[in-house]
């Protein structure tokens, strides 16, 4: 069997057998001190292009894709990444400081240093990032939703799929143009939502323990809710009526199959009791209820209007197709 | 510039601009906890060959490598390893299965837990992993070596390219059989001298404030005794007449050379007080003396019987040339 015919979700359930059990169920790891860990390749040609993003915007990316991670997992203080570099030989030296240089910023601006790497050259460009924080009050956890909750998204979807369509000109007809400026973004220095850990301890209700679901919707926002519900044995209704879209988005014809399997916009799909969840949409601009947690688990996503199973197209990345 | 024109001491030299000053300096970082982290990459005909280790040597081996640098910041307990795996599609489960059984054996041996990680396709096989582990009593760091210290090898280097040379068919002449087999075995399956830890903090003398230099000699014996040197400020003697030799070893032609420059042996080399060393070298089988560290920086290296600098053939790797 080869991976490729694996796919990627079958390559990580098999990988799975060699960890404690559960252990790579969530999107980084906690040990002993609070200390979180997460890694993540960046390849070229599979997650980025000289085409669409900058040495600069890949080092941003590859740190904030990174950091995304460690917010998923409830931190909101970061310790600082490990880089491991491939390049061929014959790679010049700025695109590697232009790289760092984006690393850089975005450790500047959420904390954290470069704290230790390694390079080698290789026939294809990467970057391996290991990203290290420290939890907050309380770890969030995929497996941690229960049957009621409510489903909440930190921000749209879609932005970062339109802004890779801007960038590689598949789009015709007109786009406003704070819109395209916003996309593009979106793409090249997607925010990690560190800061959205502050705003959810904030808001959690005096008297309620802590119990907070959540993943980040780094490889689609469906995938995000599958995983979520999937890890917490429950269901998810998603209502059709309130996805997580950008306003002026909405009118494109591909509005809905990028806010739900784009991929990328590094947002929060968090399940929290109904009471912590409203609390938190006030507290955080951009946060909004999405559906909810339903005992029964299959379909394993419904549309809450109508009771229909979401489309079983595969939803979120599968780097080995 | 090109990276293969720069070299990788001078790309590390370069990136080492983006870290906080001396943050690159070790062989592994320490963060908040006494928590230490370190990250090596291995890519496909640069650092390993279908044609000299098995998948499962490989997965034992990048493990190893990793432990190797634990230990060298003084470590005797591993967290456990996340691996950033790369491969093209057409690469068979079974290859994987591989690494991933020789990563979990050595775990199994010295202790931690597969943590995490991430996939992708790409056009040559690699490995990127992350070690974490927990400091003992104090920390080694390359730069608090002193005039006087004495430099302690804990084993023989130059096993490691022997067998290299005896897997690439690259020897003439016969080779004893169990040097042979000792050859082969130190390089698909490095030991982490993570015990080594243990044995210098037994050895510590009562009344000696913890001060401990040292680095591993992943990149050779040579370049490890001009690390640990340049970091303390000092120059560094070595003993012609004691180099860390298999004693099978030492009737070949480049069993001088192979033992300084032929890398990848994983032993530690120490950099301690005359009475500490001696104890150490007493409670650990193999380790033995080599040389001192001295106040005169230049020559970085000398041999001690003639005071004539090594030769500055480069000593250890250079992954871009």
């Amino acid at each position: 069997m080869r991976l490729d015919q694996l796919g990627e979700w079958e390559l990580i359930e098999r990988l799975s057998a060699y960890a404690p059990a559960g252990q790579l169920a969530d999107d980084a790891a906690i040990l002993p001190g609070a200390v979180v860990v997460n890694t993540d390749v960046l390849v070229d040609t599979v997650h980025f292009s000289d085409a669409t993003m900058s040495p600069q915007d890949l080092g941003w990316r590859a740190a904030a894709a990174n950091l995304s991670d460690l917010a998923a997992m409830g931190c909101s203080n970061v310790l600082g990444l490990t880089v491991g570099l491939v390049a061929p030989g014959e790679t010049p030296w700025s695109w590697v400081e232009g790289v760092y240089q984006g690393l850089s910023e975005a450790l500047q601006r959420y904390g954290g240093v470069l704290l230790g790497g390694d390079c080698s050259s290789g026939s294809q460009r990467l970057l391996a990032i290991t990203a290290l924080g420290t939890l907050g009050p309380g770890a969030i956890r995929r497996g941690d939703g229960r049957p009621g909750d409510w489903l909440v998204s930190t921000g749209p979807h879609g932005l970062s799929r339109l802004g890779l369509a801007l960038l590689q000109d598949q789009l015709s007809g007109p786009i406003p143009n704070d819109l395209r400026q916003r996309a593009i973004a979106a793409h090249q220095r997607p925010i990690p939502r560190l800061e959205a850990i502050g705003a959810l301890e904030a808001s959690q209700p005096q008297g309620t323990p802590w119990r907070a679901a959540g993943t980040d919707s780094s490889d689609g926002l469906q995938r995000a809710v599958l995983n979520l519900a999937t890890a917490s044995g429950c269901g998810a209704q998603l209502r059709r009526s309130a996805l997580p879209l950008d306003p002026a988005m909405a009118p494109l014809p591909s509005a809905e199959h990028w806010c739900l399997n784009g991929g990328e916009d590094f947002e929060l799909v968090l399940a929290l009791k109904p009471a912590w969840a409203e609390k938190l949409c006030q507290a955080l601009p951009g946060c909004q209820v999405i559906g909810e947690l339903v005992a029964q688990p299959y379909p394993a996503l419904t549309w809450s209007e109508t009771g229909e199973p979401l489309s079983t197209t595969d939803p979120g990345y599968r780097h080995f197709s």
